[in-house]
């Protein structure tokens, strides 16, 4: 028998780990000969695009080069399968390369949206009486998987957004002059990523002054008063924002496309506030996008965050060795006092297409800062340094030509 | 005898690693009680504003607190020094705080606009037979001061430039579709900074496949002409650009503002020629600016550029006690072989308000990118991690409250 594994997504900077530890969890799995990789998500098991991950990864020098390279390795997909009663072919795609490659599980790594093809498949398998298991190995800088403590990526995604957050402090309080720095945070729905932002915090900093979750209502005009209110008090304002904050008044910075999910593409958020600040205001203001570093800045990845992302691989090959299937793999929880995560598996079709919000009561009350509740809640995920192999000063990454 | 210390121009992740050398070596000059540092640049020694370097860095663990700390842990300006003939007043203040606290030594830490400061006020010293030296230390993430190999600052710019586009180009490359990455790269005047996002090309990555810099003239229509030959190639086509290049036709998109030295504020290069292909090519298409995380991302740093921009501070502090004056210390060359930089002193009239391009010929004929000469100039730069000390997993930074 063999297994096949799959990515799904956006990047992260620990999503190898995870395929790391399905790797290594399948290799010890006395039944499994070959683990096979699907190129670009279940898209590679439909066009029968697999590779043979133990010729790929001879030495634990290629494994550990794997571990430490951010993005899909075996790149992604943002492919929606449809619903078998309205595309039977595609099912019967996945069966014939499943069949012809003697598959006995399916693991598949990402966010919401690749946990509904999990939850599809599984139902399928069963409901068509096959034995091929089908496990979910969770993947987002997004943090917002429900019945999860947190979800791998979140933790690097976070230590990368309060570093530069913390750098960016430093950079912009040089000058003797009024200014306001706005920085711009990933999270389509949720504030997960940018209350990582106020973690300097923390460290006895009183920046970021200002921050803005999509969790809570946000208006142009109330965030013109209460940068004005922190100016009494701050010659430099630091703002952090959610790229998601809903900015009545003001849809026309935002491109209004959407992706195959039904999800908006969100830009300009942070450029629409500089832009607000300039004109009301009147001092000197700069946005920051942190963009797409924040999902593959592997180089002030967390270890922390690292481990975990392996350890939900093998928690998922565990759960198909003993039959399960429908599941993902889960830091369920964490224990009071001493940081230790919690591993689990929980339904998948609980988890797909759903979200979790930041608790309204981990934000304050005027809806402009988190509390020190979120901050301790983000503190463990973000410890922790990889050794790191590099080559010519950069860190040597795993490629799949 | 005292010595006064000052920080100038933008921050970089090393010019507080020149602080220090320059207080380490005051301290070990036998006739020198304090060294003050100036808040503010020059205008704390006008305003007579300094503090007592020597309270603040009691034990060596500030020091290495103050060294891995990024951006003007004395705060920076932005002031041009008017010439004695048109300003006297400024400086009859500047003696006077001088003179006020016995300072036998000015050292300015700075880029080409603050070593015009050096230039005027060693001049000043020496005409009214003032004893008062006054000694350059370079800096600046541009790498675009004359007479020298390469200046501090620059190699923990590049080594961060490197490493993002080194991780961009994985995230980029995970879908299975043609798409389009631009970098922009600070840079105001030289490409200096953006030929490091080159160096992934040393670890045997075709990306990124166009580098454009400032000193060869830059067309919208020659733009796409190379995006669409490559796309011929490689389905997602990487792009690294200046900021500082020439759009001819598209001038809107640069605000035009000038600066206290006449330098125009530039932004949006980037986000322009997103705009360009995603109406003439159509593709998809994301533009990423770096933005001011260039110049502060210690987190990244260069521990060979950390340890240069210590010594330079040495090096100044040893000249002035040797009675040099209007003069900035240097890395003036390397050795043939194996990188060893070689220190010295230059003449600061000759480096002030002077800009060192990219040689022509390290650039290609068709001016979309760089040879490997520029590559092997850059690479020993980025070598090496310093010992970082953390809280909370942020490091440690040196604050003055």
């Amino acid at each position: 028998m063999n297994v096949v594994v799959a990515q799904s997504g956006g990047p992260t900077a620990v999503i190898n780990a995870s395929l790391l530890g399905v790797y290594r969890a399948a290799r010890q799995w006395a039944e499994v000969d070959t683990v096979f990789g699907s190129l670009y998500g279940i898209e590679g098991v439909i066009k029968d695009n697999l590779v043979d991950l133990n010729a790929l990864l001879p030495t634990q020098e290629e494994e550990l080069c794997l571990r430490q390279t951010p993005a899909a390795a075996l790149r992604s997909c943002r492919y929606k399968l449809p619903s078998v009663e309205k595309d039977p072919t595609v099912y019967e795609q996945i069966c014939a390369t499943l069949e012809k490659h003697d598959i006995g599980a399916f693991f598949y790594i990402g966010g919401n949206d690749s946990m509904d093809t999990v939850d599809k498949l599984s139902k399928y398998f069963a409901s068509v009486g096959s034995p091929i298991r089908v496990m979910g190995v969770p993947k987002t800088i997004d943090n917002d998987l429900c019945l999860m403590d947190h979800t791998p990526g979140y933790g690097s995604a976070a230590k990368f957004v309060a570093t530069c957050m913390w750098e960016m402090i430093r950079d912009c309080t040089v000058y003797d002059l009024d200014s306001v720095l706005i920085v711009e945070v990933m999270g389509r729905d949720t504030g997960w990523l940018t209350a990582s932002a106020a973690l300097p915090r923390l460290n006895g900093c009183d920046a970021p002054h200002l921050v803005y979750l999509p969790e809570v209502p946000f208006s142009a005009d109330r965030f013109i008063e209460d940068v004005r209110e922190r100016q009494k008090h701050h010659r430099t304002v630091i703002v952090a924002v959610s790229e998601g904050v809903e900015l009545e008044g003001l849809d026309d910075f935002q491109s209004g496309k959407v992706d195959n999910f039904g999800h908006k593409y969100l830009s300009g958020v942070g450029k629409c506030l500089e832009e607000l600040v300039r004109d009301r205001i009147g001092c000197k203001v700069r946005s920051v996008e942190l963009n797409i570093l924040q999902r593959c800045a592997a180089h002030i990845a967390s270890e922390t965050d690292l481990a975990e992302a392996e350890s939900l691989g093998f928690v998922a090959v565990d759960a198909a060795k003993q039959g399960k299937t429908g599941m993902v793999s889960a830091i369920v929880s964490r224990n009071a006092g001493e940081y230790i995560p919690n591993y689990g598996i929980v339904p998948v079709c609980d988890v797909a297409n759903q979200i979790k919000y930041v608790p309204r009561e981990w934000i304050n009350e005027a809806g402009n800062g988190v509390l020190p509740a979120a901050l301790e809640y983000i503190r463990p995920l973000i410890q922790g340094e990889p050794v790191v192999a590099t080559e010519n000063g950069l860190a040597r990454h795993f490629i799949i030509g």
